[in-house]
Formats: C-alpha cells, structure tokens, sequence
C-alpha cells in the first residue's frame, strides 16, 4: 500500500471525487454551472435526512472559487449547523509511508462494522492539485472502506492557501454532521503546517509512528508530536511487533517527562497492526474513553467553543492582512522598509510604524 | 534564595531600578519629567561611550508610556541600531524554585571574572507591576553581579502587554549592546507565554530544571522544552548529584526522540550547580560552541534576519488588531456575534464576514 506514489494521476483523483456529475468549475462555463445549482431546501433537506449524493453535490459547493456557489454553500452551513457538532472529531497525521491509508482502512471498518457507527473520512492537503492528485485521492487505497454503505470518503479540496483548505474542511465537517455522521476522521499528512490547522478543528489528534525512530521521523515537524493525544505506533506486526513495542515504550518515556495538557488528559501510547488488525479495538477504547472523560470534566465542550472563536479570531485577522496586504502602495514600501531592516537603518517597530501611517492614509 | 516570596515589595522594587534618579512617570507631572530630558545626542554619545547610568536613563526612556519619552526613545535607538547586533543574546527560563537567579549569579560572574566580557541581564515578566515587584527587581538576589562594574542589571519593565513588555526588552538589548555589552542574558520565568516572546529575541534559548520531574515540571508549558537549545539541570550538588544526572540521562534521550532543528543543531543537556560552581563553565561552552558553529552555516545571521522581519510582520499585525478593536461599533457587534457563534446560530466565518464589512464600512 504504502510503495504507492504518493501523488496520483489526474484520472484516479477524479474518481476520487464523489460527486463526478458536479461540473468541475475549471471547466465548464459560468452560466452552465449555475443551472447545475438546486434551491437551497434541496441540499438541506437532502443533507438531514442523510442522503450522500446530495452531501457530496454540497461539499462541492463549499470547495468552489465560484461566488454563486459560495453563496448558496454559505446559506447551506447556515442551515446544518445547529444540527451539527455530534460527532467524535479525530485528526490522523504521519508522515507517508506510515501507512496511514492502511490504518484509516482498517480502523474505519472497525468503526463502522463493530460500532456500527456511521463514518466520514475527510482530508487535508494544501499542496494537492486536482492535477497532481492529493491524499485520499485515490479511493482504490482504501478499497473496503470505500464500498462501505456507513462510510464516506472525500478527499482533500483542491490546491489553495492552508486557511482556504482547512476552511472548506471544517464547513464539510459540519455538514457531514447535519447529514449524521457520529465519527469524522482528518486526515493530513506529517509534513507540513496543516497539522496545526487540523488540530484546531478535531476533538482527539492520533499521530502514526514506525518503530525504528530514525529516518521516518526526520519527515515529522517538531511540534506534532507534542499536538498528539496519542502516538500509535503502527506496523506491528511478524518481526516488527517487538521493535515496535520497544518503540512505545521509549515514546511513553519521553511523554512521561512532558508536562500535563490543559485538559489533564495524559497522552497514551499504542502499538497496532492495521494489517493483522491487533490494536485497533485499543485505539478505539483510548478514544472512546477520552470522550467520556472530556465531556464529564467540560473539556470537550469547552475545547469546541475555543476552536470556534479561534476560527473567528483568525478569520477576521486573516481578512485585515489581507486588506492591508492588497493595498498597492504599502506593498512597494513594505519591501524598501525590509531591506533597511535587514540592513540595520531601522529597527523593526519604527518600519511597521512607517507602513501603517501609510496604509491608513491611502485608505 | 529560591524560598523568598517570588514577589518583592514596592520598595525592593525601586531599589532594583537602575536610575531611581529618573522621576517615575506614574508619580510626577508631565511638566516635572520632560525637564529631566536631555537632547538626543548626549544619550547616544553616552550609551556609544559605555556609560551605564545614561544607559540606564535611556532604558528609562524607553519603558515610559509617555509619548515625549517615547519619541525621544525612538530616536536614541535609531541612532544606536547600526552599532547593535554584536552580542550573543541568551534567553534563561524555568520555573519559580529551580534556581534561576543563583544561576546568574554564577554563571554571569564566570562570563565578566573568567572570560572578562562585559555582561548585560534583563527580563521579561510581563505579569509584574512596579506596586507587586518583579523578576529581578530585587537586586539583592544577585549581589555579586549587582556589585560588578562588568555587569548591567535591568528589572523586568513595569506591567504591561505581552508585546509591550517584549518590545521594550528588545529595544533595550539594542542599546546595551550599542553600549558595548558582549553577552545579553534576558531571562523569563516558565509559566506562560513570555518564553515564546523571548525566544523570538535571543540566539540561545537555556532551560532551567531539576531533577525528579515531578512537581517542578508542572510549571513548564508545553512546548517551552521544545524551543530549548540546552536543558540544565540545576541544583547539581551533594546528595542530589546523582539523581540530576540520571535526569540529564533521561531528558537526553527524550530529546533523542525528537527530529532535528532549523539549524541542524542538537540539543544538549548538561547538569549544573549554581552553589558549587560545576559545570557552569561547561555552559559556556556549549553556548560558545553553538555559536561558532552557528555562525560558520550562517544561522545565526539568519536567525536574527527573521527574528527582524518577524517583528515588522507582527507589529504590522498588532497595529490592524488594535485598530480594528479600537472600533466602538465593531466592538459591540463581536460580543454579539461570539454569541451566536457559540449557540452555534452562525458559523465563525460569516461572523468574521459581518465585522468586517461593518468595520470597513465605519472607517
């Protein structure tokens, strides 16, 4: 699974697409697209009452440039978010090769065969283009999962700035909820910045290991490990096993030294083999059991309201840099004034001071 | 030493102020305090000459919140900038208890006695008041430094915003080093957030700990041991000899765990005793390496370059935020919306979408 190119061709990421019948809006003219569009209580009620098809037509919306289609996903959201918010938000992160496809396989099906419970598996990937392919592009990697009737899998939005992606994923997770999905599973590669922008939109943030904690670790930014409210070391399985729980038990060690998280929540160390299937029952438990934990001392709760006024925060500073940053002449004077400060004629406040006199004058 | 009451009385507090000469702006008319102003030239010519009581009163300058004093600061470190830079700026934290002014007393006398340098501490607490006493605003804690005319004492500035706090802190490593200081040592204490304002000042981040991680760890914030360059373990001597390096042993291999750094640099751990004297010379060793060899891949100019451009970028931001909350209207609108975001009435992007039109709208 995991020898795999990690980039798929542009065929296999748009069989990856649910929804192949929604136009694609780098394709087809303007005026065709919005003949596509239904009214909104379409999309709602096709959403509450569970209906995918019609959860994967929304989604779409929510990830076009288009303004039309904006629009229409923003009053969509409007309408599914008080029955939103349900669900078990798990984020999965680890470098390729990991064998995260693997493991979301196998945990996934566990999840919706042994719990019953019904799933939604999201990604994350700001580097992805449709062209070039993402992860969770290709459904064949998660064949069983994908032709599973409790399971839904999407991949990641189409390449953009991180805040635009992990936007478009945490509206898509609100109406995975609204069409009642109980388990959301994020997932993102290890490598990057996206991580800390899955953190702030799931419950539980489960990072995969390999045993042998040299050349695979390089991959991982420091920082994640410490984000993980469990590290899973995976592959253990035939001659791995023991290496692996070696493996966990340097990893308890280290977390042991690492002061409490807000929460208090200690975080656990795991071996699994997503091949053989041990371990997977136990992840779920730490899982399970970290939510009644959670919700019995308010964290879960509170961590929730965090995250939506975090988004808030960010969203309304993104909006002023943005402003302030599209402003022309600012622009030609922001690159003079770094290079005195590189320079040393200026000291950094006494540059920022110039700009904004600048930028608000030009209002 | 480290069982003294963590805050000092007003009175200690004054006494820690290198220039008590200077009137202190909460106390005295304006009138009163831009008589004491002298002209721009004799502070620069002082601070060039490495005179430390116009040091001092320049330092005042910048701390105040008066805009005379905030103009005529300015203008000194502008003059001082082009012979700043040439130190290496040290960030010391960890928890109250674990020997941090023992520590700088020790080590900082090794620097002016051993190596001969001239040696400059301030600090960072952005939780102190000049009513509540601060972080060595007792120079009583430190009498051999204080007593040493190869040494400059700050107290941390008066309460104040984080960012506030920091920007003085940074303003006044500029002009002690204009005045001729070879190492800066700004020290912070381990609970909240001023570490990772400190960091963003120094080349060299040193964390204070003790042996048996238990209590005293819970203190530490997560992710401060992340930023560390080098763990010490204090407190090295007698009976607890043995344990401090079965804990230097262990933070040594917990670091194992971790990927690599920007630089390529590994971090290290070495135990220490402030008291006894061991190992404070093998601090600056480590501190001399890191230097060299930081310089010889050129991080260290680098490290500085975004250090600057870090600081334009983030007053930059600053200044919009402030601007934006300074808004009345907007203001208003935003508890509003917290609200219903909360309530889950509206997403936090629409929220974000609704202030911000309102805002730009009210300019």
């Amino acid at each position: 699974m995991d020898t795999k190119p990690y980039h798929k061709s542009a065929l296999n990421v748009q069989k990856g697409i649910a929804q192949p019948s929604v136009i694609n809006p780098h394709f087809a003219s303007r005026k065709k697209k919005e003949k596509s569009l239904k009214p909104l209580s379409w999309y709602v009620d096709g959403i509450l009452s569970g209906n995918i098809t019609i959860l994967s037509q929304a989604i779409t919306l929510v990830e076009s440039n288009l303004m039309a289609h904006r629009t229409l996903a923003q009053d969509i959201i409007e309408e599914c978010m008080p029955h939103s918010g349900k669900s078990i938000r798990i984020g999965i992160t680890g470098v390729p090769g990991v064998g995260k496809s693997t493991f979301i396989e196998s945990f996934g099906t566990y999840i919706t065969k042994n719990l019953g419970k019904r799933l939604a598996v999201l990604a994350i990937d700001p580097s992805s283009q449709r062209s070039k392919g993402s992860i969770l592009g290709d459904k064949t990697r998660m064949e069983k999962l994908s032709g599973d009737d409790k399971a839904f899998i999407r991949p990641s939005p189409s390449a953009g700035s991180l805040g635009g992606v992990a936007q478009k994923t945490r509206e898509s997770i609100i109406l995975c909820e609204a069409a009642g999905f109980e388990i959301i599973l994020v997932e993102t590669v290890g490598v990057g910045q996206s991580e800390t922008a899955v953190h702030s939109m799931v419950d539980f943030f489960l990072l995969l290991m390999l045993a042998g904690a040299g050349d695979e670790l390089q991959g991982i930014k420091r920082g994640i490990m410490e984000m993980a409210d469990t590290i899973l070391i995976n592959k253990a399985d035939g001659e791995n096993k023991h290496k692996a729980e070696l493996a966990r038990r340097e990893y308890a060690n280290a977390l042991h030294l690492f002061p409490p998280t807000e929460s208090g929540w200690i975080p656990q160390t795991q071996t699994c083999s997503a091949y053989t299937g041990d371990g997977i029952a136990d992840v779920w438990s730490i899982i399970a059991n970290y939510h009644h934990e959670m919700s019995s001392n308010g964290f879960f709760k509170q961590k929730r309201n965090q995250q939506s006024l975090f988004v808030l925060k960010d969203s309304i500073e993104y909006s002023l840099k943005y402003h302030f940053e599209q402003n022309t002449e600012t622009k030609s004077l922001k690159k003079d004034i770094e290079k005195r400060i590189l320079n040393q004629e200026i000291s950094p406040y006494k540059g920022a001071e110039k700009l904004l006199k600048n930028y608000l004058k030009n209002l």
